[in-house]
């Protein structure tokens, strides 16, 4: 048995999220199933982590053991010839040591979240940005962002259905950059709740709205209640950037 | 009468370009079919210039005469709403004086040509880049794109088809950037002849790939013969960026 490190982007429109489900539509399985169309044996991948239905990634990573030595860059060709159609897409693939886990060996998880902030509907980018028409407060929003940083209880900003054992995670980065009508939000940390990114960004945006003040952020961070948490952003703006061992 | 100047964001994807033809299916017509959609009048639009079939744009600008005052805002919402299904959006509408012509005026263009050069398949940005497989020598390229700045006589790179007067245009930015697997190349020039940035592409592309050299890019530029063009790059990788008056 040898085991492999692959890095996959992925357009999450149209799936149900990466983790395997029993209708069958999930990133996890379409890739799967990719090795089977290229005459490889039935393997199981393991991802770094679940991205929800209609989420984007840019660098998710997988490992999984398989019985012979692959010609890495045959299959990757291979997979990619059938992951196409799919909006899949295999950047790299490689042996690497038999310890490696790609979710629990994660140092760093990078999200991104894209914002286009102006009246006119998105021609290009649909289901790529989260489309806000009102005009928003950029820099009350950058402020905001940066209440995020450091170690908090992120009770507030996670999913009610989250199943981790701590709400505490320490945010080592969370910046907001405009370019034109284009807000990008990008936060690292060692792992994220459930939600908990859609989350923050839906609250950041309701300060740009001004219909929540900095005060409120901060009171809702400290209230550790799910119930006094904005409505979390929706999916298709985010994106799963990149992992790092 | 009052005149109307419009800029417009589209995806050329599936459109046979800007221009009415016979088909239908144009930028151009589906934008006039939209004032029937929102029960306005018939009216006829005049765009600073084509766009071929698959090319996209950030803000092309058209003009148009209606008999009566528009409540702008309105109306471009009421467009959208129907131009959305079809990826077209108005970005901008407001009356201007009844001599401007969104072509005859247009005082510079700025086109841009986006490459995404990675052996992996786009996920995301399929349809909005150029994939290149092959590793290009970014540098070289550079020096490439550097040489048509100036007034130079583009013969051979025109489409046998164009119908301008005069090969001869003065291309005021010719410029390539990194951002990790993208090139982007942007091209300002008062006007464009037909096929002239994506040949012009097609060239930088070729001295990437180490197939062409520099002296072969000016000798192609002297011999005014369109047939030493190198194959212009596709069309899904251009967008019309800026139309400036």
């Amino acid at each position: 048995m040898t085991r492999y490190k692959a890095v996959v982007e992925y357009n999450g429109t149209g799936f149900v999220g990466w983790q395997s489900q029993p209708c069958g539509n999930t990133i996890q399985q379409i890739i799967e199933k990719s090795f089977l169309d290229i005459q490889l044996s039935k393997i199981k991948i393991f991802g770094s982590g679940r991205t929800d239905s209609g989420v984007h990634a840019l660098g998710q990573v997988f490992h999984f053991d398989y019985k012979e030595n692959l010609d890495c860059k045959k299959v990757l060709l291979g997979l990619n010839h059938f992951l196409k159609k799919k909006n899949v897409s295999i950047l790299s693939l490689k042996p690497i040591n038999d310890n490696f886990d790609s979710r629990r060996d994660a140092k760093l998880r990078t999200y991104k979240y894209r914002i286009l902030n102006r009246i006119a509907v998105p021609a290009i980018l649909e289901n790529q940005v989260w489309h806000v028409k009102k005009k928003l407060d950029f820099e009350l929003m950058k402020k905001a962002s940066s209440l995020f940083i450091g170690t908090h209880d992120f009770t507030t900003f996670r999913a009610s259905s989250c199943e981790a054992t701590s709400p505490i995670r320490d945010i080592i980065l969370s910046e907001l950059k405009k370019n034109n009508d284009e807000i990008t939000y990008s936060v690292k940390s060692r792992s994220f709740l459930q939600h908990q990114v859609r989350s923050m960004v839906g609250t950041i945006k309701m300060i740009g709205e001004n219909k929540w003040t900095l005060k409120d952020l901060k009171q809702a961070l400290n209230s550790k209640d799910r119930q006094k948490c904005a409505p979390p952003a929706p999916a298709h703006g985010l994106y799963l950037e990149s992992v790092e061992y």
